[in-house]
């Protein structure tokens, strides 16, 4: 297929090279020199979003933020200015679900077809082609984005229409912190009591409090490994998507906003990039 | 062996019929109708706490709260008033680190043995003889209580001296409170943004999300099912421990203490006796 691939930053560029070695034809944007040491010579470097995406069947968005996506589709030299009736445009960042909605609908009157596909994962699975996506959008266009999926993910959800893939990367970025944050309280406390925390992390293991969290985010912290793994700095960004449409919705999400806040804090004392399970540096009063 | 049971609430009685049905000899304590029609010509029913321990080679509690456990050990009729030298107390409550510590020193000074073993599992898992067991003090004491143990526990953790097991236990209860809050947040953020919730909890079991709080309170949020299980009222109790530990051990706990008020507001809303997945309730502003 020949793909627009718009981002090529930690996640973008295995992504777009798994691509390739699956295949597919890419045209890509940005150039910089990270990007041309991994895709150099297998990929067709272009200089806009526009030309990126104006000779693709699809076009892969995969951008740090909502005006990061939002400046790409409507810019100058943007998607939206070159869209092909018939063009395919998976946005694959984590972004806010109702921006997501109105590009969808942007794309729809242009004659296109839209889909929201934020991941997870995290680099280790960008590069092993396992990311688990979470889509929002019409049947048919999933159908038409197997091709691309297929090569970038081991599992595929389709959960709604238009929008509802982020709502799903935003519950799994609420469950995945606030789970970070609560056994790294629970070991905490362990470790204040004067307990091994290992033994209380290998007790927990084998009932209710069981959970992937508890089992490799636990790890690291009775390790004291916090290299990424997945920063700081970008949970407290997607946890800021659910608290951003937690007010807009009128829900109350009083944990998330906690945890948020606690990210904040982790950034502040200059955790920032390391993986998120630093939560557990922060309660232990140490800084990056 | 010859067992004193102090302790036949709903934990208690399914607790001391399993170590009557594997031939343990049980004077029990106190006397109620629902004992007797559990227990009624299978145990002998003693007249106070110092009679079930008086002729017991162990004496096992299982209490609602830390006062109730230093009423029954403390008391002018009390377990201490009557222990031979030589006799394995065992305190199944969940109930404080601290209390539990002095407890443990004071049966020594008689001469006798103590362990705190607080349980997960709830009353399913004391009914089927599955409970978790949380285990604290000697290495000796653990392997004289093992007869009691392997009728009760699907699994027994000795995580460490005098008190460890109710660190653990309110570990425990830390991490699964907070996770379940953490569950009912995502996805009452996803029914508020019209995405079919049943289907997001499906796509975050596939991945790091992944907890046994999301596969069986995720299920009954969904449901609407919130017979308990274990009640509100009762973690509400467990994460106060925690707190109370928090303070006294000079450690922040900012989530779990944020999930205590949370389940406050719960029991004040009228949904203390549900199950603690009620959590979702509250957040869907529903009273019991």
């Amino acid at each position: 297929m020949d793909i627009g691939f718009i981002g090529l930053g930690v996640m973008g560029r295995p992504m777009a090279a798994n691509l390739i070695a699956a295949g597919h034809r890419l045209t890509v944007y940005r150039d910089s020199a990270p990007a041309r040491e991994v895709l150099g010579g297998r990929a067709r470097f272009a200089g806009s979003a526009a030309e990126a995406a104006r000779d693709g069947e699809a076009v892969v968005l995969m951008l740090p933020d909502t005006p990061d996506v939002e400046a790409v589709m409507r810019g100058e030299d943007g998607v939206l200015a070159a869209l092909r009736p018939g063009t395919l445009v998976i946005d694959m960042s984590s972004i806010s679900p109702a921006a997501e909605r109105g590009l969808a609908a942007e794309v729809a009157a242009a004659g296109g077809e839209y889909l929201d596909a934020p991941v997870s994962g995290g680099e280790a699975g960008a590069r092993e082609g396992m990311l688990s996506i979470m889509v929002g959008g019409d049947r048919t266009a999933v159908e038409r984005a197997a091709p691309i999926f297929e090569v970038l993910g081991g599992r595929v959800s389709h959960i709604g229409a238009a929008g509802a893939g982020q709502v799903a990367k935003a519950a799994n970025q609420i469950v995945v912190g606030v789970t970070i944050e609560a056994v790294a309280e629970a070991l905490r406390l362990a470790e204040a009591a004067g307990v091994d925390a290992g033994a209380v992390r290998d007790a927990l293991l084998g009932g209710f409090a069981s959970s992937r969290v508890l089992d490799v985010h636990g790890a690291r912290m009775l390790k004291g490994e916090y290299e990424p793994g997945f920063r700081v700095a970008l949970h407290r960004k997607d946890l800021g998507l659910a608290v951003e449409a937690s007010a807009r919705l009128d829900v109350s999400l009083p944990v998330s906003g906690l945890v948020h806040q606690l990210m904040n804090a982790a950034v502040a004392a200059g955790l920032g990039d390391h993986d998120h399970a630093a939560l557990k540096l922060l309660l232990d009063g140490r800084t990056g």
